[in-house]
């Protein structure tokens, strides 16, 4: 139950920092992307002790396929994802009052490939930093899971809108940053690209089972 | 005595960074979160081997209900980062020529929310990152709590203020960038998200006493 | 053949930041040199373990120079490095609607001393922190990495535009960010600081073999 | 000699950045103390075990007052530090096409006060982080030196142009950043306060001697 509570906490700060740098942000849009990875990189820490912090669905499946997520806790990892990511949605609808908006445009295969890129560098980076016998015992895990989301907003989220994650999907749609009728295309890229970075991990490390 | 120079020196750095960074900045104020949490990064790394850097009154409270600060020494951190609150504010209003301001305007409701998450972030990753067992030996629990500050900041600051801290919302009152009627909100929310934090730290961490 | 696909993948994702940054940015183009640094900072921390994490066919000379690169492995790192560059410059063109670009206009000598100082800062960063016995142990040497490439394109870039690498050279040759008749420019410079940063390195390192 | 020319390239690359990225910078100048702080950071990781990474007088005047620099050092390490300071002065103005600049105008004693306050935040936090025995091993020493030199810029550079250090107010001198007949402001004011950092220090870190 605790690994539940910390996954839904954790979920919870990541789609609460996107919500609200996005939608009508305090400061310049450009610091979107520093502050949503840097709100990853804090919850990786706080709670990877506790829940492995994966706060994304496609990393929760990336890390069950290497092996190192029992499979009875893919569900309730998955549930609390999405109900972190929807709790933060409705708060972040109230503090921004209840703003239109309408979603943003995006082109299929475009979107698509940019969704399935940064999904895949994510997941790679988690499983080669937080899994891997070669990096064990490095600090920085948090470091560079939580600036791989930022590096890949930065350089994707013109093409995509830079989810990486379908429970950020899921709470973008909530609060009309994606389109309803799209949603299917964050979650299809990001649950295949894990799958990949899972087989290209095993490739890479064929002596850490 | 020496545990409570450090906690003057941190919070008066902590504070004096506020005050710069927001009053007249030098440079475009989207820079302000990030200078604000890395000042609270160095002194965490420059001071927690003395006090254990918590340059925070709700830290303290949170810190202290967790179990890992005596007694006896929360009055003196208390007024140790108030003082240097303080000390902070009279320098920064000299730096910047007295200015007339007066204080953010805040929603009553909004604001303690804000507040309350803001501050259960902070406390929260204070207590998994730099008391945990399960965290023991890594060196970035400066970096995750100087950045918690930093996302919070660039998500919340709009509807709060962004303080987080008591010491900080005291001297954000001295500089009159909180109207004195409103320091209430934070002192309330600020200790309530950090025994919030000790509660659910413990709750995750059962087998850590 | 492992060690060859992390490079590749290291490499692409570092020029897929360039060119997505770069070329008609999202956000100001102030936040590039952050975005790109921090790619190569992920790479690094993904692939160090299983490559080295270079990336980079000046580093990989500079390594090879030092003594921690076999030579059967430095032609094979080269062209992986230059494919990984080639894929997500033709993927960079496909998202950004293949723009016409005319290259950025250099002037000779100061453009090959600040290719030359820009690389040698990172070759030499690179040995030190990566290579050296004195820093064995220390998990910030992707940072530290990474971090050199933001700084030296921030110093740098308006001189020479700031490849510091001799495959993204090529890549920002194929995406029409350098003219190609001054690729040379790049590839020369670059060398030169990687096999100068080798001798500081052992003359500074003169025990460690 | 090794140690020196450490000294020399490190505190080159520091001031090289500074001027690059203040003298009419390619970005916007938002960004320049981050560059900057990052410029010492990489420097000290890389050199650290060489030299220990001062490139700033003060803070070797400080850590000889520590007991953790050889009094014999102190000269050669002064020299090499203003030497590459120079050199890197001499690079900028030639890249930057030998602009005419004035130098900052600066009021003398809120000048003396912030390069006072800017200095002994560095000196104190490389104390604690690179000397002390409580900080032993922890990884980040880098990442906490060269960021208080971007907390401090942030706050402090309106003030007094943000130098905390003797060897940088020589190479600005130089590159006409500052006005020669204010250089002794900056060297007062860095030594007085690396002077009480170690008297801090001291105090705060009784039995570790």
């Amino acid at each position: 139950m605790k690994k539940y509570l910390v996954e839904f906490i954790g979920t919870f700060f990541l789609v609460l920092t996107i919500g609200m740098t996005v939608i009508d942000p305090v400061v310049a849009v450009g610091f979107a992307p520093l502050a949503i990875g840097a709100a990853l990189m804090i919850m990786v820490y706080a709670g990877g002790h506790v829940s492995g912090g994966h706060y994304n669905p496609a990393v929760t499946i990336a890390v069950w396929l290497r092996g190192r997520c029992p499979s009875c806790d893919v569900p309730a990892y998955l549930i609390a994802q999405v109900l972190g990511a929807a709790a933060a949605s409705f708060i972040t609808l109230y503090f921004k009052g209840n703003p239109t908006l309408t979603g943003k445009e995006i082109v299929l295969v475009p979107a698509l490939l940019a969704e399935f890129i940064g999904t895949f560098a994510l997941c790679y980076v988690v499983l080669n930093v937080a899994t891997a016998k070669g990096t064990a015992g490095n600090s920085n895990y948090g470091l560079a899971i939580g600036f791989t989301v930022t590096v890949m907003a930065y350089a994707l989220s013109g093409i995509s809108g830079g989810a990486f994650n379908p429970a950020v999907a899921v709470g973008a749609t909530l609060m009309h940053l994606v389109k309803a009728s799209n949603l299917w295309v964050y979650i299809v890229a990001n649950f295949a690209a894990g799958a990949l970075a899972a087989l290209v991990f095993k490739f890479a490390n064929p002596d850490d089972k």
